[in-house]
C-alpha cells in the first residue's frame, strides 16, 4: 500500500499507452470534487465541484479546485463528465467554463438541468451532451459507459472509462438501497459484467467505509414522516437538502394524506423542486403548493413548510424561525420541526443552536438523533464489499473521503483480495501502466478561494491575517513625520479594534512610546519604516507583558 | 410547564420561608456551572465552574459565570459546595475567591485535591471542609447531606439541601453504572429514602435525556483496550480526559499485562494522575511509569503513552503527533492510537483532523465510532426514569443540558407523574414557596470573558469586532490634516489586512478619495471626524461595489 510523501516530485512523462489519474480539490476530503484522466495527451474531467470552507478559512464563500495543473492544457480537455448534481461535484463548473467556454459537459438529465439553472445565474450557455444509463460514448480517446447508481439525488451515475491502458470504473457517490423509491437500483449487474471483462482500476466512494453493515432503505423514513405529520397539532416544518427529491416526495405524500398545503421555503429548494417537477421526477399533487402569503391565511394545522437550513445556516429561514427573527413564522409550542437530514461534521454547533432555539419556544423537534428521519446517501462497508466482490478490480484507489475513510476502505479492499491498493491525496499523480497503478509524482494542488466577486485574491496569508485579527484584534499606531525635518509632527495616535473595551487601556504605554520616539530623535532615526517598527516593538512587548495577548500591531507613519 | 419570557422583570422580594434558586453560567447549557440557593438572606452556592468558548467567541480563553447577582452579597455566602472536580463545575472558584478569599469550600477528597492543585497556581490558599458521602453538615440555614454518585471522575456527589422551605435534591452530574470499577454506586437507595421523606424540588442532570436506555458499564471498555494493547505491534498512545481516573486505570492494567512501560503526556494528565495516585484512587504498578526520555530508549512495542488532546486541541501532544511536529514521537504505520473519549459537540473538525493526520501516516486509529473505547458519564433516559421514580419529586427542574435536553427530561418527568416542571434558563429566578416552584423573575446573567490576564475587559462589542475582522479583515485610511489651515497634508494612505493579496487592489479608489477630499475642501469641511467619515463612506461603497465584501473600514485623521 503506497501513500504520498512530502518529497514527491513532479511526475515523469506519462509512458505511451499509460493512463494518468489526478484528483484535485482537497480539504480533508480526497478525490471527491474533481478528477482528471489523461490518455494520449487528451484530458477527461470527471466532476468539477466546490468545497465549503472550514472555520480556519474565515470569510471564504467557496473553495474551487486548483485548476493550475490543467490551465495550460484546456484545449486538450475532451469533456467534463458529471456523476450527479450535488454542489461538491458540479459547483465549480461555472468557474472552469470561464476559462474555456466550450468544454462539452456530459451528464444525466437532472444533473444537467440543475447545472443549467446555476449557469444561467452566471450567464453562461454551456455545450451539453445528455446521456442516460446504458449509453456508451466516445470522448476523444476515452470510451465512456454510464451506469445507474442510487444516491441522495436522482439520476446519479457511475462511469466506466475504457482506453487501451485498461478499464477504469469510477463509482461517483453511491449507495445500494435495494428498495429505492424510484425503483432505480445501483447497477450491480452491470458492474459484475465489467468485472468479468476485467476492471484494471476501481475508484470508489469511501464516505461510509468506517460504518459497518448496510443502509436503511429510504422508504423506511416514510412511515416516520407520516406519523409526525399525522399527529402534529400545529404547523409542520420539514428541513432537508434542497436536492433530495425523494425525501421531499415523501413529505409531499404525507402532506397530501393529511390534508396540508405545502410551501417551499429557500431559494434553492424552490428552484430545484421546480426543475424536478418539470422533469417528472417529483409528483406534486394538484393544488397542494401554496406561497407564503397564503400560508399566513391558513390554519396552522393545514400547513407544511419544506425548507432549507437543515445544516443550521445562520441566514436560513429555519435559523430565523429558531431565534424568532422570521417575519412570518413565529414558532410556538404547537409547532413541529423535522430535520430530515444528516449532520455534516463541523455544523454540529450551528444545528444544535437551531434545535435548542426551537425547543426553547416549545416546538417539538424531530431529528435523526431521536427518530428515523434520515438515512445516508453513501454505501457503508457491507455494500462496499458487494461492490468489490462484483468488480474484482486489479487496482483499487479509494476516493471520496477523508484519510480515515480511505484507510478503512483500503482494509475492505485487502479483505476481498485486491492486490494493489493506492492511497493518493489530491494532487498526487497515479499512473496506470501495464495493468499496475502506482504513484509517480505530485502536481500543484492548493485551494482557490472565492470571496464575494473575486476568485483567488484571498490566499493563505490573508487567511492567516484574518485568523489573528479574529482571535486577537489589532492595535494601530499612527505617527506623522515631517518629511523635511524628519521630526515627529503631532502626538502619536493609538487605535484598537477587537482588543478591549477599556477606554484607558493604552494610557500607560503612551509615555513609553514617547520615550522611544525621543530616543530615536536623539539617535537621528528619521526613516518612517524604522520608526514604525521601533514603536511596534515597544507596544507589542508592553501588550504581551500587561495582557498576555498577541494582537496584530500596525504602525502607520505618514510623511507630511 | 413554564418557560422564561424575554419580558421577565426583576424578581420580587423572596417571601419569608421561601427558597430561591438561580442558576448562573449559560452558553446553551443550563444550570450546569453554578447554582445559587437563597434562604433567610443567606446564600449557598453549588458548583462554580467555567464554560469553554464557542467559535463565535473568538480569542476567549475561558468564560466565567456572571457573579454580578451575588457580588454585593458575598458576605451572605455560607459556602461553595462542589459536586465533583470537573472544570465546568470547579474552574471558576479561583475567580470567585479573588472577590472574597475566605468563602468555605465544601467537597469530597478528590474534588478538593484537584481544586487545591489549581488554586496553588493562582496562589490562593482556600478554606476547605472535606466531606464524604453520608455526611450531613449545617451551612448557615442550609442542612446539607451528601450522596455518592457515579460519574466519569471519582468521588462525585449529589447534594440534598434541607431548609424549612422544603427538601431539595441536586444530583450534579451522574450516571448509574451498576458495575462501577471502584464499586462506588450511585446511592439510589439514599435517593429513595429522600423520596419517602418527600422531595420538594429535584434538580437533575439532563445531558443524556434524549438518549434512550442505559449506559454501558465502564468495565466493558477494559476488554477492548486490552485487545488493542495486546495486538499492537508498535507504540500505543491512548488519549482520554485527564480526570478520568478509572479509564486510565484500565489502560495501566492493560499495559501491565502486556509488559509495556507507561508515560503520562500533558500537564493536566501528569498532575491529576499524581493526585489520584497519592489519594489511592489510582493503582500504579511498581516501576511501570517512565518519563519521555526513557520512552525514546525503549522498543516501541514496550511503550504506552497516556495523553491529553482527545478533543483535538491544536497545541496538544496528540495534535502535534498527528501533523508530525512532535519533537519526540514520529507516528508511522506501526503505531496505534486510541481516542478513549467522547466527542464534545463543536470539536468534531478538530478531532477528525487529528484522526486523519494519524491515518495519513499509517497509524491504526481506534475511536468510539469504530470500537467500544468510551462510554458516557451521564445517565440516559432509562436511568433518569429510575431516579424520578425513586425520588418522586413534587417539582422537577431539569438542569445540566441544552434546551433540547431539558425538554426531553421534562417529558420523562411528565411520564413519571411529576406535577410541576419548571424549565428555567440561567439567570431565571425560581422560588419554592409553600411547596410549589415557580418562575418569579430574572436577574442579570451575561458571560464574563477571560482573555489572557484580564477578566471582563473583552465584552460583546469586542467579540463583534473580532468576528468582523476575522471574516472580512479591515482597511485603514490615514489622513493628516494641518491643524492650522485645516488642509490635507500629504497623500492619504490606505492599508489593509485580511482583505486581499492583490497589491494594486486600491489603485482605482484613490482618485475617488482625492475627489472627495477636494469636494470637502471646497465645502470648507475641516473637522477631522467628518473628513474621516466622508472618506469611509466613499471607500466602503467602492469596496462593496467592486468586491461584494464588507471589511471593517477605519479612518484615522491625524492633526499635525
Amino acid at each position: 500500500m503506497s501513500h504520498p510523501h512530502p518529497e514527491l516530485g513532479g511526475p515523469p512523462v506519462l509512458p505511451e499507452g499509460g493512463l494518468r489519474v489526478v484528483a484535485l480539490g482537497g480539504l480533508g476530503e480526497i478525490g471527491r470534487n474533481m478528477t482528471v484522466f489523461e490518455y494520449d495527451d487528451k484530458l477527461l474531467i470527471v466532476d468539477c465541484g466546490v468545497l465549503f470552507p472550514e472555520t480556519d478559512q474565515p470569510g471564504v464563500d467557496l473553495i474551487l479546485p486548483d485548476f493550475s495543473y490543467i490551465r495550460d492544457r484546456l484545449d486538450d480537455v475532451v469533456a467534463i463528465v458529471l456523476t450527479h448534481g450535488h454542489e461538491d461535484h458540479v459547483g465549480a463548473v461555472p468557474y472552469l467554463l470561464r476559462e474555456r467556454r466550450n468544454i462539452p459537459i456530459v451528464g444525466s438529465r437532472f444533473t444537467l438541468a440543475l447545472l443549467q439553472a446555476k449557469l444561467k445565474e452566471h450567464r453562461i450557455v454551456p455545450v451539453v451532451d445528455q446521456v442516460v444509463e446504458g449509453d456508451r460514448v466516445s470522448l476523444g480517446p476515452f470510451d465512456v459507459e454510464f451506469f445507474a447508481v442510487n444516491h441522495s439525488i436522482p439520476d446519479a451515475m457511475a462511469i466506466a472509462i475504457r482506453t487501451p491502458a485498461g478499464l477504469v470504473l469510477h463509482t461517483g457517490d453511491f449507495k445500494m438501497d435495494q428498495l429505492p423509491l424510484d425503483g432505480r437500483l445501483t447497477d450491480l449487474g452491470g458492474f459484475a459484467r465489467l468485472g468479468q471483462e476485467g476492471v484494471d482500476l476501481l475508484l470508489s466512494d469511501s464516505t461510509n467505509a468506517e460504518v459497518p453493515g448496510f443502509v436503511t432503505s429510504e422508504r423506511e423514513i416514510g412511515p416516520t414522516l407520516d406519523e409526525v405529520v399525522r399527529t402534529a397539532k400545529g404547523r409542520v416544518v420539514v428541513a432537508c437538502f434542497a436536492s433530495h427529491v425523494h425525501r421531499v416526495q415523501q413529505v409531499l405524500d404525507a402532506a397530501e394524506r393529511h390534508k396540508r398545503k405545502v410551501a417551499f421555503v429557500g431559494r434553492s429548494m424552490v428552484r430545484n423542486m421546480g426543475v424536478a417537477s418539470d422533469l417528472g421526477l417529483l409528483r406534486i399533487p394538484d393544488g397542494i403548493v401554496v406561497d407564503m402569503k397564503e400560508v399566513e391565511r391558513l390554519e396552522p394545522a393545514r400547513v407544511l413548510l419544506v425548507s432549507t437550513g437543515s445544516q443550521g445556516e445562520p441566514l436560513s429561514a429555519l435559523s430565523r424561525m429558531a431565534n424568532r427573527s422570521h417575519h412570518q413564522i413565529r414558532i410556538d409550542e404547537h409547532d413541529t420541526v423535522v430535520l430530515a437530514s444528516s449532520l455534516i461534521p463541523g455544523n454540529e454547533n450551528a444545528v444544535y443552536r437551531v434545535i435548542n432555539g426551537l425547543s426553547r419556544w416549545g416546538a417539538r423537534v424531530v431529528h435523526k438523533g431521536v427518530a428515523k428521519v434520515h438515512v445516508s446517501g453513501h454505501a457503508p462497508a457491507g455494500e462496499l464489499l458487494y461492490l468489490l466482490n462484483a468488480v474484482k478490480p486489479s487496482n483499487l484507489m479509494p476516493v471520496h473521503g477523508e484519510w480515515r475513510h480511505l484507510r478503512a476502505h483500503a482494509e475492505l479492499g485487502r479483505l476481498t483480495g485486491v492486490h494493489n491498493i493506492v492511497l493518493a491525496e489530491d494532487g498526487v499523480v497515479v499512473d496506470l501502466v501495464d495493468g499496475l497503478a502506482s504513484i509517480t509524482g505530485a502536481v500543484p494542488c492548493g485551494y482557490v478561494y472565492v470571496d464575494g466577486l473575486e476568485v483567488g485574491d484571498v490566499g493563505e496569508s490573508t487567511l492567516r491575517d484574518r485568523r489573528i485579527l479574529g482571535e486577537e484584534g489589532f492595535i494601530s499606531l499612527t505617527l506623522a513625520v515631517d518629511s523635511v525635518t524628519g521630526k515627529i509632527a503631532g502626538a502619536p495616535q493609538i487605535g484598537a479594534k477587537g482588543f478591549t473595551e477599556d477606554p484607558k487601556a493604552f494610557d500607560a504605554v503612551l509615555p513609553l512610546l514617547e520615550a522611544e520616539l525621543d530616543r530615536a530623535a536623539v539617535e537621528g532615526v528619521s526613516d518612517p519604516y524604522q520608526l514604525g517598527q521601533q514603536c511596534r516593538r515597544v507596544l507589542g512587548r508592553w501588550v504581551n507583558d500587561t495582557y498576555r495577548r498577541r494582537p496584530m500591531i500596525i504602525p502607520v507613519v505618514l510623511e507630511v
